[in-house]
């Protein structure tokens, strides 16, 4: 990476011209603050702009060509992986302030927003005119459309709708240059020219800077049911799951959790049989009210086959709400009880899960971790969230997690299903991706930005 | 696009020596053969490499590098849009020998396929182990997997599933420079990178040869049940589309087909109403046998409230096998019938096709051209098959082209969702794209091909 001019105040004086110096944040605090995400990692930027439109970003990168500056966009800070720490300093881009829903077309069943709004609030809009935006993130309430946008965000709901890519069907973004491109469409198909929609989507900001986004939505499923079942160990929880996808059973959500979480989130956890589960299942699923009925008591009957210890079928709503609220608690909890706390989140091919958690003790053991593990066991997305007593132990816990990485690649998996890369696992990144696929994206980043002055440091 | 080199009797050898003599094809007859497709522009390459194995593409494209001879991979020969002409001679690289199910994994739920496998081959193979692969073009007997992928290939069935695009996890392909890449994943999610798949996937062949396809299957729908709707015109058949989808029906099908189409291929249709609609739409839906009963009943109901004359639910299944061999038949019968015929495959925002739809007459008056209009009414996917009597008019019908796609675009609309660019709609790109986006394709195309041997003259 080659180094970058610090901001002089003259540089300072045309970013001011080029943005409106309302728009310019110095306090030493604020910046403090944009400099963190949900990770451990934080670097002080050495101003932030908080913009309002897309011509004060073009023009602002295009200042940061000629004086080589770093900027790095950040949409509300909730992602795990560093992707929008500013590790060079520089500008820190903030997309907070640009937060419109500019419009909901129920006829052609699009929305067009702007990066910072929140997730939770375009689903709201949305479920106002009967349509729906499937992707949701744990941060769903916290986090901004532009960040999963630019991380490809998932959730739960993925194993049934699919990630935030495919609810995307166009964008506006600056590029690094400076200048403006659309990429994609507003309809629900298009194959005109090479797919720059799908490569700036999960870039993680580092090819464009995403500006506005066209969505595509579809009905809002008319009722949702949910089913909690325990289970003695993983091994057979994971059997359940896959029984259920392969008897055609299409749910909207199969989350797990291992006993370490579950004794971790205890106090939230609304049912007497969590005091022996070794894990439960969590499944909903969603459609016409009758046929969910049905379709949940069949998946009801599959865990029991399986192995589950009882199952709870359509828990009231306050203890669904309970359930759900334990589910995004978690990490939280697990992060605030260790002083080690390092989340990864491995997706492993589904016939491959219960394996793969079966070899986990035997890791714990000879890496001296402690393994939480919990997530999305529909679709094979199971974050592990990798604990220890002692900071010291950083390194062994390091050589335990890049062992546990090597055995996902060799049992077909892939590093991360929904974090990304960011600043912490580029290390890893030769693990799962060749050096001719590296350097090929090495040379896309080129072309996008070739003095490097969007997010670097980032994936590579 | 720089001069290439003929292929002397030396390269000729060097090529035997790399792909085995067994595999070069020189006799004239197949060389015309194999330089047409489904579309009306053909090229004479000068030899034919039919390959079998992923080592003599690489061994053959590096030689490509060296003596600077073009490249064209070719699939089953079904595009429309040149997309596997060879333009500039040189090789024809056939992966049609490449036809191997390499694997289906019912617990994983995904098939790993070679490229020149049929879509229907993969369809009918999944099917017996419960499991269903969606995409379905027209030619889904006589198309290959790798040409699908090569094209994002779309059919009847995107309107609830997507397109193929949504259904490839991971490719294995050789890159223009020799080199063999992996790209995607093998599982449901994944976030590692730069989206490299998606980016080869719909480049028409020209950034990498896919060798190897990992697709992503779902469990196969239970039963399928057929409704036809049949209309004075189109607005109102249009109406009852998007009414359909805005009630939260997900069919799994809505086909319509013009006035003039029926009138070409009413021997096939099996229904006296056929003598008196204007338009039909074919609606099929997928699912539990009593819910979709009951959906298509109710889809029936609002096709009656948006003034259709008529409508047949769930016809015999010699009765449904007809329609859609009328549809699948209708654009061969259209090019049989006029001396010059150009399909255009635009996509319309749902609530546009009604407006779109009625300006055609007057369109067809202005510029002295036959429109038949059939295609994907669910996705607002729309066949133009645009026809007139004298070849000699071909100028002024493309004058009425572009002033479509002008308005294709202006009414939020893109000029191709199926066929693609190729060669012969790349004079219209710059309608839809900015001059910014298509430098920055082809600074993509520059990274992965310095030499342009891989498939050159395409899209561009």
């Amino acid at each position: 990476m080659p180094g970058y001019t610090p901001i002089t105040t003259d540089t300072l004086h045309k970013i001011e011209e080029a943005v409106g110096s309302g728009h310019v944040i110095l306090e030493e605090e604020k910046l403090i603050e944009y400099g963190k995400d949900s990770g451990e990692i934080s670097c002080k930027p050495e101003l932030v702009v908080e913009t309002t439109s897309s011509e004060q970003i073009e023009r602002l990168l295009r200042l940061a060509n000629i004086h080589r500056f770093p900027v790095t966009p950040r949409g509300l800070g909730t992602g795990l992986a560093g992707g929008s720490i500013p590790m060079y300093g520089g500008v820190l881009l903030s997309m907070a302030r640009m937060n419109r829903i500019i419009s909901i077309e129920e006829d052609n069943m699009i929305a067009t927003v702007e990066p910072g709004v929140l997730n939770l609030d375009i689903k709201e809009a949305v479920r106002k005119k009967g349509l729906f935006y499937p992707p949701d993130p744990a941060s769903l309430d916290t986090s901004s459309i532009g960040g999963n946008a630019a991380t490809n965000a998932g959730g739960p709901s993925c194993v049934k709708y699919g990630t935030t890519r495919d609810y995307i069907l166009g964008i506006e973004a600056v590029l690094p240059s400076g200048k403006k491109i659309k990429a994609g469409v507003n309809t629900r198909k298009g194959v005109v020219g090479y797919d720059l929609l799908r490569l700036i989507v999960g870039s993680e900001g580092t090819l464009g800077v995403i500006t506005k986004l066209t969505l595509k939505l579809i009905p809002h499923p008319p009722a949702v049911t949910t089913m909690v079942a325990f289970f003695p160990e993983l091994t057979s929880a994971m059997k359940a799951v896959t029984t259920v996808l392969m008897r055609g059973h299409i749910p909207c959500a199969i989350e797990f959790m291992d006993r370490k979480c579950i004794t971790l989130v205890k106090d939230l956890l609304p049912f007497e049989e969590m005091d022996t589960a070794g894990t439960f299942l969590l499944i909903e699923t969603d459609g016409n009210p009758d046929i969910i009925e049905r379709d949940i008591e069949m998946m009801g009957h599959i865990c029991l086959e399986c192995g589950a210890m009882n199952v709870i079928m359509a828990p009231d709503s306050v203890k669904r709400a309970r359930m759900w609220e334990a589910r995004r608690e978690v990490s939280l909890r697990i992060e605030n009880s260790f002083p080690l706390y390092i989340p990864e989140d491995v997706v492993l091919p589904l016939g491959k899960i219960a394996d793969f958690v079966a070899c986990l003790p035997e890791c714990e053991r000879a890496y001296g971790m402690k393994i939480f593990s919990f997530g999305h066991a529909g679709d094979g997305n199971i974050h592990l969230n990798i604990t220890a007593e002692d900071r010291k132990s950083r390194e062994r816990v390091e050589a335990g997690i890049k062992y546990l990485l090597k055995r996902v690649i060799k049992m077909g998996g892939t590093i991360s299903g929904e974090h990304g890369i960011g600043i912490t696992k580029r290390c890893y990144l030769p693990l799962e991706l060749s050096a001719e696929s590296i350097r090929m994206q090495k040379e896309i980043k080129g072309i996008f930005d070739p003095s490097f002055i969007l997010n670097p440091g980032k994936i590579f």
